[in-house]
């Protein structure tokens, strides 16, 4: 049994993800700037799940979990990993972010480290075990209970990790998929620029992300 | 009326790009380091699809075309871009270069400049106008008469000189999607090593890429 922090947890895409883990029968809590709001918004959910929710505090909602997922923009990543650092000591830390640059959210803006997820690992340092996922998938859609057009990519350099965000993923209803090492969340980064480009070129209400082919799932390792 | 230099037009993903364009009523210039294997290239070509192909060096094929494909490996790309680039001038470069650097090629190994296809313009000069497509596509699919379940994104800052080359694209049966500035070819560039490393995971043979999602037409811009 694992309980699970969103950081910035009511923001879009937190509480969306928030919202189907508990659904899924997960144990969650939402953290937040904010403890207050993450409070209220934990009430909410609750209700509606009824399931058991908390809010808290970013830095004690990470601290109180085991395993963290990072919902912040890009321009709060770094405040607020260098924040909940202590407290992932050990842990799995799910990193989200894409490095969205306003007002050219339609323009690749990679960072200096090359991804966010390498500027993740950086700022939470080696003893945090960084996986990155969720980068391309429209919140306003996995806000619903509709099914989700849109494959996950899951980044990560070690493969068991890796795993556990998979079942994560699975549990929110989305096909989750092994991507790589942490350096390939590059690629579905960058990605969701061009897809919020053809979400304007071409009038599309959440374009999504499909890997083809004849998939084999891998043996357990 | 176009004809269409294919720089490496000998190797895997040029020859199956040639013959599409070919079969698609193209005249088609192949390009080789070697003028006589382009020459015979470009005979058994012309002998397959009854279309006029010519085969030359690189640098006389880019020179006797309307429009350029370079489809050369990263390793390659300076040299090649070098050579051909007093030949392009006003014209239309189509770059298909992943930076792909063996034997680590299921890593994300992004260029200096942030992507091959920046790097490409700053190869060619301002004088020339690149945009970089068919990054995702598996050749030995191509090469076949059969549809390919991949799109193929476009990115170049001219709007116009994608849409030239998303007709390309169509010919070779595939569809073409605007994926904006040049610069966000990152994305797709990055995505070939993220589907090299789903082939080997999940044991396919050539993944691919789809957009989801209700895409309208843009309007003829």
């Amino acid at each position: 049994m694992t309980s699970i922090a969103i950081i910035g947890g009511t923001g879009a895409l937190g509480a969306a993800i928030a919202r189907r883990l508990a659904k899924a029968g997960e144990s969650v809590i939402l953290g937040s700037r904010d403890p207050a709001k993450a409070a209220a918004a934990a009430a909410a959910l609750q209700a509606e799940t009824g399931r058991p929710v908390q809010g808290r505090g970013n830095a004690e909602a990470a601290a109180a979990a085991s395993l963290v997922i990072v919902t912040v923009p890009f321009v709060s990543q770094e405040s607020t990993l260098t924040e909940i650092a202590p407290a992932c000591r050990g842990k799995i830390v799910v990193d989200t972010t894409v490095p969205l640059m306003p007002p050219k959210v339609m323009r690749v803006q990679l960072p200096a480290e090359g991804s966010a997820a390498v500027r993740a690992q950086r700022l939470l340092g080696e003893g945090v075990t960084v996986v990155s996922a969720f980068h391309n998938v429209a919140a306003h859609k996995l806000a619903t209970d509709a099914s989700v057009e849109c494959d996950v990519l899951v980044f990560g350099d070690e493969r068991a990790a890796r795993e556990q965000v998979l079942r994560l993923v699975a549990q929110c209803g989305l096909r989750g998929l092994h991507g790589g090492a942490l350096v390939n969340s590059a690629a579905a980064e960058a990605l969701t620029s061009v897809l919020i480009f053809v979400n304007k070129t071409y009038s599309v209400d959440g374009a999504g992300l499909r890997i083809t082919g004849s998939l084999t799932p891998p043996a357990a390792g």
